[in-house]
């Protein structure tokens, strides 16, 4: 399983992804499931994926070949607009199913894959992009600044709690690893590292990108300072009434 | 769909259940699901359902008819100890399962239901079992305190992270509601009012039975307190390096 989240505030986005596939008793793989496609000064774009790593891995390899190719054609580095990347993404998806999805499916597997995309581009705001298995997305709005991929239950309470436009893009990053953590916590196949890609607006700079591991201190105090927070913040609450 | 939760500390137990069934954009109907069977000084037990209301429905009634006639057969009133409460609401959901399940398959329904069975008889401590569609059935334990039915993956993050068996109760039932209330904010189908019921050990008296409908004052404080409280938690916790 995979957990994936993505926010868009005023001050940028940001992408985190966990790195757990095919998570089971005997096997546990780690895959990076975030990849950033970069050109200072001009467009900065970051993928998260979620399903069948055999799908995604594809994608991503597709993409990469475009890039390469420096052809105008499914390269996410000569699309006019965010909007026209998360079209490229959706076609190569569909490109992939065409080939590989009756295989799959023939023997019992889920050839389903999606993405999280976020970035901006020269001339526009950032962006941010949920892109279904189908080919077809949806875009964040003020009303929806977040969208998450995967197991995402767990981790969404947090977000619908906090997260708002106008939060200080450090602040979102902090509710997205908690979010992770809520979901960890909960959900075995969900596993770290977590890769973090935050990216300020208008600044088509690299963004600050981090890798959080076992053992990492900082991730440590934050899953502690959250968990003893509102623990006391519950015990300075009200008793129902009666109690 | 539903949402129920119960969770056991040394103090006691509770059982907290929402009313919402069949939800749909022109189609929400709201009923009981938290039922009790109390004894002066000799037992205090509850249930809580989700699934198919007709189910849950027809055990219940199963259930109190078996009170009715006094007689130990198939009697929560007459077990001997929770377990064999436990027992009884099992083999009631199968006998029903035998009469209804494969006509309601037939009609493309899910007949499925499952029930939190908590409470104290003389002689025991207070117990807690989560009873599954197939008529058997788990007991929670100092490890795990809490159980939940239903819609249960929202509002668990929240128990986990704060729930021990040597909480308060009062502490608990504000974490039930909390959990509720991440419920709630996250699936339309799981609405007001919830019914909550706390029992405290050794009593053997009338717990604390609580509704809480829409524009309740407690239950709007409690949750607005909430957010704003892990709000600030998240605002003082340290940011990630580098942000």
């Amino acid at each position: 399983m995979t957990y994936c989240v993505a926010v868009l505030v005023r001050q940028g986005v940001l992408l985190a992804a966990d790195t757990r596939t095919s998570a089971g008793v005997d096997h546990i793989a780690t895959f990076r499931k975030l990849v950033t496609f970069e050109q200072n000064g001009q467009r900065f774009i970051a993928l998260a994926s979620a399903g069948n790593l055999a799908t995604t891995q594809a994608a991503i390899t597709l993409l990469r070949e475009s890039v390469a190719r420096r052809g105008a054609r499914g390269n996410p580095m000569k699309a006019p607009s965010m909007f026209h990347v998360a079209r490229i993404v959706g076609a190569t998806l569909r490109e992939i199913a065409a080939i590989d999805g009756d295989h799959v499916r023939a023997h019992n597997g889920d050839p389903a894959a999606s993405f999280l995309l976020g970035g901006q581009i020269k001339g526009e705001p950032p962006r941010l992009f949920h892109i279904y298995d189908a080919g077809n997305f949806i875009e964040a709005t003020a009303d929806t600044p977040f969208l998450q991929i995967g197991e995402t239950k767990y981790g969404k309470p947090i977000l619908d709690r906090i997260i708002h436009p106008e939060m200080p893009l450090n602040q979102a990053a902090k509710c997205a690893l908690l979010s992770f953590d809520s979901t960890m916590r909960s959900n075995m196949s969900v596993g770290l590292p977590i890769n973090l890609w935050c990216y300020a607006t208008d600044s088509f700079a690299p963004g600050i990108a981090l890798e959080i591991g076992e053992r990492n201190s900082y991730f440590e105090y934050l899953r502690r300072g959250y968990g003893d927070g509102i623990a006391k913040v519950v015990e300075s609450l009200p008793d129902p009434p009666g109690l």
